[in-house]
């Protein structure tokens, strides 16, 4: 590849910082709720500058927007994509860094002279964030094809109000049908919204997957009792068995090992009271593995061990599944390609999967998809502290510039 | 002692419910808070019936009521009491029974024609609840005199209004000064609002004393973070360190044997979110323990496993003490007197702690104190299905009557 071939950096962190003045948060951060006014007028300069790098622009019925660049040649496109939609505390970069770098690719083909073999295209998907309606990856799911389209227009969300209505309010109810065409390849440049990169002093990563996902919920309901004239040996203490079963979940994780992560963040006692033994534990067990087959054995582990506890104690046990993805694995030919271009640049790269969503694992249904992080300052992320540092955004963009390259070129 | 000196079984059942109907909740139960406009009935009711056995009756100034049988001779009295007043959902028997009781060991000496040597006073202290105002067991600490009566008068309850004040509406800011002359001993009948007495099949418990209490709150703060970005090494879980300490308080009862408790009964994480590592656990921690050295060292080596834990996990940790008294020991010789005059009447018995506070704890501060406990259905107290069996109530009153004869008799 050419030496020319060169993501105009001033120019990418230029884009971000321009979107990010629009639902600019007092004291930092943004607020650009999907379907919003700020979300209108986030799409309508995202459009703009579309046009002014003459992509052929359309959007679909659920307002996915796709800026296409045509190719030499009538092939399936070469896909970048993300979402500018935010959460209510959002930060700079969370989808913003994904279309944006996308723009700045097609600049750089376009200043280059390089018309590619196939189309290229840029994507900016609807209600990635899920914050304002449920569920997130929406854009996404409808151009894969996994959630029909009028069940995500019908879509209440927060406020009382539907994806449609909210689509026609701002004028994002495009005239294209979804998800026409299969793309060839999905890139998606992210910031990694976690520690790891950071932690290990490396400059990028090359996404191997989406870790699954197993929310369960548990109600444990013993009897509550008088904490200084019931013997321990007579309680049934709801509190007793939700801490063993919380401490289950971190010894699960060490079993596991590092693939294995595995969090309760939310417990709530009744009664409550410093000295009344807790008649009932209402507690979410969260536990994420790339591996299929590790995280079913670690969720058979939770609900043996959680019926165990209980029957120890004397008390009940019921629990639900609130939510449970299977893992994506990217395609590995697209995880070799984002880590040689890493190399080549002579960036640090380790290959690591998402812990979080991305448009990219539903759009991994439908084609080979990968990613590229890049490190989170902190690893913090749906925060208005969210940062990456200028010079790994420019090499993030550089490097989906360089695999989109290779990826258009035939 | 003659089989004469028998307690009347029906008058006692019948004065349980005549005052239990005084401030009676629809649906079963009793809400007379201390010093409310039912309380005042309830000690109309109590003043009527010492009148009617013709007792000396004494209103002191912090409303504690106290009625006196002349003895033979001018000695300190033998005194039996408790309280008539009630939590917002009581139960009959809490506290009634002992002041109930006390009058019937009255009738029974007058019917057996019986003057005792020395004098004998039933004695019902203002406001052992504390649910209106704290701290609780106001009348008898007054009485005994580690609370100063000005401060008392002085307390602002849940509504705003003082003791003072409703003292004076109701009509029981007496006269008589408070605490004068110590008595010979003091005699308290409960029922036990625990389960050890009925889950052992027995009758009586002999009251050995009262557990000492140790109430901690600890704050853990760590850091916030995404559940499924955020390695397990590099997390600083303030929930995980809830958890630890939790699951050592358990083992710590354990450890300590029997006469160790420990109740973890509040906590409240931050942010609470399913998806979201705990940034903030609070939680209490109530040991208790008869033994003090013992419940001294189970809070010392809580202290220093809580600050290993947050340590180890990265995370600050402070902790405050809610409440702390030391264990109270009964007289042994009047613990003897309750085990043998219950084994005098073929009853089962045991010795036993209490593990609630009652105003014979106050009282042994002042002069040899003991309690008797009758058995509670289900362990169940502050409850309006609070129940003792009929049998148990008079098997109660009768040793009652036994232990004060023959404390009265010299």
């Amino acid at each position: 590849m050419s030496g020319q071939l060169q993501i105009d950096g001033p120019g990418l962190l230029a884009r971000i910082q321009a979107l990010g003045r629009i639902g600019a948060l007092a004291g930092g951060g943004v607020c650009r709720l999907a379907l919003s006014e700020e979300d209108r007028r986030g799409r309508d300069q995202l459009v703009a500058w579309m046009r002014e790098l003459e992509l052929e622009v359309s959007i679909d019925r659920i307002g996915n927007i796709v800026g296409t660049l045509a190719g030499r040649r009538d092939l399936a496109p070469v896909m970048m994509g993300s979402h500018i939609d935010t959460v209510a505390t959002g930060g700079l970069y969370d989808g913003a860094l994904g279309v944006l770098a996308g723009l700045e690719v097609v600049a750089a083909l376009r200043r280059a002279g390089i018309t590619p073999e196939r189309p290229v295209q840029v994507a900016a998907f609807t209600n990635e964030e899920g914050s304002r309606f449920a569920p997130d990856m929406m854009g996404s799911l409808v151009y894969q094809g996994d959630l029909p389209l009028e069940a995500a227009l019908d879509t209440v969300g927060i406020d009382g109000t539907s994806v449609r209505a909210n689509l026609e309010r701002i004028g994002y109810a495009g005239p294209a049908p979804v998800g026409v065409g299969r793309p060839h390849a999905y890139l998606e440049l992210h910031v990694e919204q976690g520690p790891v990169l950071e932690h290990e002093g490396l400059e990028v990563g090359a996404v191997t997957g989406v870790q699954g996902i197993c929310w369960t919920e548990f109600t444990v309901s013993g009897v509550s009792n008088h904490a200084g004239t019931t013997p321990m040996r007579l309680r049934h203490d709801a509190g007793a068995v939700f801490v063993e079963i919380a401490r289950f979940v971190r010894t699960l994780t060490q079993r596991y090992g590092a693939g294995q992560l595995g969090t309760v963040g939310h417990c709530r006692l009744h009664p409550n009271l410093v000295n009344v033994i807790p008649a009932e534990a209402i507690f979410t067990v969260d536990l994420r593995n790339t591996d299929k087959l590790a995280l079913d054995g670690a969720e058979a582990e939770l609900l043996a061990f959680a019926a165990e506890a209980a029957a120890q104690e004397g008390v009940e046990i019921t629990h639900r599944s609130l939510a449970r993805f299977d893992p994506v694995a990217f395609a590995p030919a697209l995880v070799d390609l984002v880590e040689r271009k890493a190399q080549g640049l002579g960036r640090s790269v380790r290959r690591l999967p998402s812990g979080a969503g991305h448009d990219a694992q539903i759009m991994a249904r439908l084609c080979p998809a990968a990613m590229i992080f890049v490190p989170s300052v902190g690893g913090l992320s749906h925060n208005p502290a969210e940062y990456t540092k200028d010079a790994d955004l420019i090499t993030g963009a550089q490097i989906l510039l360089e695999a989109l390259f290779d990826l258009s070129a035939a």
